[in-house]
């Protein structure tokens, strides 16, 4: 049983991550840091940590593993604030959405880096953010995804993984430049079409109207753009490269089916959108 | 009490329409019309529909309203079926999701439009189709749009309304031009985006490992994507225009986003991130 988790940045997937450790008795004591005081009140209240700190050097001093679930534009000064007050043998990881970033982070921060560093991302969530959104069921049966470095040791590795796995998750290891791009894939630019067009449609003038006769196609299309604004301006940049990749390619397709819409192409129309609805039902429905 | 409706295209909408009038009493009896007779006959064993007919011209000759509900490719087709088999009174209508399209068919079939010939669309509807996926409550609180043209009547528009508002839906009456604007923007391009984004990531060569890490964002954000292809080709085409434009201004946002990434500009791409979040969490969410 780990003796203390220290959950960094206390909203809706590190508060998910202290649920669950604690519903799964994995944990005999969560501690909780974050910058707002209110949110660490409010995580005692429910039941989400056992108390909490504002310091990170007090919060992860005593710390088994440490994880840090802040947006990825903080990830650099909160493993600073970390540095001369973990323990040796501490495992430290995070749930970025991006992994290349959080590394280079962390050998910013560390300048060496440290054995028990082990990045990871839980492919979970939910367009809500703080706290009170949190529930410890939210890994159950989801992937996470580590992205151990050369420096990691084994029984950080095998730490981390226990953690993920008793909480309900399915853990997969790969490097941080693979998860990157298929991330960019399959999270970051959905997020960055469904924003898009939420505020493409926003600009137009009959946009009332428009948002009016919106069904729930459209509901479950842009639920995403719901999400935290700081949370994906931080993903858009550390993960800039990869999803403008995937961008590219995404833009190239519009165009073919724009062409074939221009031309009237009814087959070429029609096995584009084929192909997609069978690769979904395919891959997508389980 | 309408005496006789009929239904041309027995699936999940035209067979949603014929189990909310038989659930809100609106009809004596409902006849089905159909290319499929296995659909036809599992109508009749559902008790989606009274009686079949696999030739329109019997199907409409003692129609007190005929609701066509096939894709719009077929309209033309279908309207000249059962042309000169109309009772002078019937209404006629459709469900078609673009209407300047459904016009221009009927002129072509009908020569004179009948007075009885008022357009429509429910704004509503699943990723599945056929009557098997079709229930009674589908057009509850949903939107029905009427385009009613110059020459329909005030006796067919009213009938038409009392249908659908019958089946709990709330009517609202615009011109075909503005109805395929809106639409084009708040479902047609929606629906483009998602089977675009699907059929990219299914040519990617690491395509079974994306969707393998896809999570519940991106099931939410391409189940348009499971939409049965035969229709959203033909409205594809049959609003090209109207989506074109909309695509282009899409398109515009989406290189003013691309380009905030690639200069690193935070403060843009959160401006646009977080007007996105307002404006959804403004207008959708109900």
């Amino acid at each position: 049983m780990i003796k203390q988790l220290t959950i960094i940045g206390v909203g809706l997937i590190g508060g998910s991550l202290a649920r669950a450790a604690k519903k799964n008795n994995l944990v005999q004591r969560v501690v909780g840091v974050d910058r707002n005081i209110d949110q660490l009140k409010k995580a005692v209240e429910l039941g989400v940590i056992d108390a909490y700190e504002t310091d990170i050097a007090n919060g992860v001093k005593d710390a088994e593993i440490v994880v840090v679930a802040v947006p990825l534009g903080a990830m650099e000064s909160v493993f600073a604030a970390m540095k001369d007050h973990l323990p040796a043998d501490a495992v430290i990881s995070d749930v970025g959405s991006s992994k290349r970033s959080v590394v280079d982070a962390a050998k910013k921060a560390f300048g060496q880096l440290p054995p028990g560093f082990v990045p990871g991302h839980p492919i979970a969530g939910t367009e809500k953010s703080g706290v009170e959104a949190s529930f410890a069921e939210l890994y159950e049966q989801r992937c996470v995804i580590i992205t151990p470095v050369e420096t990691s040791a084994q029984w950080a590795v095998e730490k981390l993984q226990a953690l993920w796995s008793g909480c309900g998750a399915e853990v997969s290891s790969m490097s941080a430049e693979h998860h990157d791009e298929v991330l960019a894939a399959t999270s970051h630019l959905p997020h960055v079409l469904a924003f898009a067009l939420v505020d493409t449609l926003g600009q137009m003038h009959e946009s009332k109207e428009i948002f009016k006769y919106a069904a729930g196609g459209f509901r479950d299309f842009t639920r995403i753009a719901s999400s935290d604004p700081d949370v994906w301006r931080d993903i858009c940049l550390a993960n800039g490269d990869a999803l403008l990749l995937t961008l590219e390619r995404y833009k190239q397709e519009l165009d073919t089916l724009a062409q074939a819409i221009v031309a009237k192409d009814a087959k070429q129309v029609e096995t584009i959108l084929r192909r997609a609805k069978q690769i979904r039902d395919r891959h997508v429905i389980r």
